[in-house]
């Protein structure tokens, strides 16, 4: 699998990449960033995934979420991959809007049409890019873990507690932790799942800690001046459903603070170095 | 003078905002964010000015600069403006190129028709500017000093040497340190000054320093990847500018970095830190 360098700079002594690939899963040309700490000879750096919200690429986080200082200290590979298939022929939003199809791929495998073709998300990440990190950069494999920012917040919260044997901790930022009873979440998974709702529960945080999906704790913050807090978000039914399964959630209201890398930046040292002690063992 | 606050939001603990205001130097509108660090009641903090290059608005560094933390650690404030005017009838570049007239005021007050009216960059940084941020902001404004990167190295530099008294410090990322003898400060100097090569001195770092203004020390970054180095930078002409002036010179030359704010993030942290030190005296 080939993939092609779009721009590599030297930062807090490690090297941060931008590189494209033409995607198998979703039959279009994918873009993701790697930061990769500084390092010598053969040692290979336990690997964070980042998955990114609503209307974000690789760009956002790359550029704004301050991630590089701790990484470089702490050793830690960090990829951050796009939140949709784009490009030619690819399907958007019939209305345009930012919550669906492009930059909006909710990290699932679309069954309805005429999504299925290219919205293959969840299998992007879970198998093809790590396939391509583990071929192409010092990665130890062995040693992964993920956290994510709202619709990339429920991402990772779902697709470690699919995979929990692979990932060694999952965290996030203002998560959309029950898609199938939130706005966003249900026409999403409408659009791109129809409206069988059994399906859905693969995908959503709650219902996947309800039908006995364990990890064994998860690190959340939230910034309780998020305008998406109430309607979007609702923590409330992540701490019901962490309660209910005696998952240890250590879930952190953020004064002031809301949305935006901003809120995010601010605490994605603690993430990193959370991850880093779960890593470590 | 009125303000309009276009964002604002909690980071690491302070308040980063985005502000408009009609300029009366410019005779436009001019965006400018405003870091302010955690404090209580009325305290005051000191104020850092960050100076951006070419293409740059006030957005870039405070995306992409990496200093919240650390201004929120040592109390300063930070203000970063944007790099020219811009708006309706505002004249570029008749070439449209990136290295003049928009984006790229240079921090000179402009002589030469038509860019007089609106190109007073250095009025507007070193006289409007000021008066507003102690008007609306916690800033102890007997506590400057003021730092930038490329372009904004140049301004940073010949702004602190022609008012010592004022800034307590300076420092620059990959400064254009000789304008008068590099292509795009020939330009720049030219198309706003005009041809009269004595005027441009007042502009000129090292014709600053030949002419007898003079700091106590100065610390420099530049990466030796840097593609604009050789043509465009020459750090040497500064070396030499200073060894003659007995200027103390702190200039590093980094191992493997760039231009891009990847470079800047990474020793952001350390030119604070250096100002915070001679804010503090």
């Amino acid at each position: 699998m080939v993939i092609e360098t779009l721009s590599l700079a030297r930062s807090h002594g490690g090297m941060q990449g931008v590189y494209r690939h033409d995607s198998f899963e979703t039959r279009t040309g994918m873009t993701f960033s790697v930061f990769v700490p500084p390092g010598h000879g053969d040692t290979k750096f336990p690997v964070v995934w980042y998955l990114s919200g609503l209307t974000c690429t690789h760009a956002n986080v790359t550029e704004k979420g301050e991630f590089r200082k701790a990484c470089a200290e702490l050793g830690l590979i960090f990829v951050a991959p796009d939140t949709s298939p784009r490009g030619r022929g690819v399907p958007g939003d019939p209305q345009g809007s930012f919550d669906f199809g492009l930059g909006a791929g909710f990290y699932v495998d679309a069954i309805q049409a005429p999504f299925a073709e290219n919205y293959r998300m969840w299998s992007y990440i879970t198998e093809e890019l790590p396939g391509l990190i583990a071929e192409n950069f010092p990665a130890d494999m062995e040693r992964q873990s993920i956290l994510g920012h709202s619709m990339g917040g429920h991402g990772a919260l779902t697709i470690a507690l699919r995979n929990p044997q692979r990932y060694r901790a999952a965290s996030a930022f203002s998560p959309i932790v029950a898609p199938s009873q939130v706005p966003w979440g249900i026409k999403a998974l409408n659009g791109y799942l129809g409206d069988g709702r059994r399906a859905w529960r693969e995908y959503d945080t709650v219902a996947l800690i309800e039908d006995g999906a364990r990890l064994p704790d998860l690190l959340v913050d939230c910034g309780d001046a998020d305008p998406f807090l109430a309607e979007q978000l609702r923590p409330e039914l992540l701490e019901k459903a962490c309660a209910d399964a005696n998952i240890s959630l250590n879930i952190r209201h953020q004064n002031g603070y809301d949305h935006s890398y901003y809120f995010v930046s601010t605490f994605m040292e603690e993430h990193l170095r959370w991850h880093a002690d779960r890593l470590r063992r």
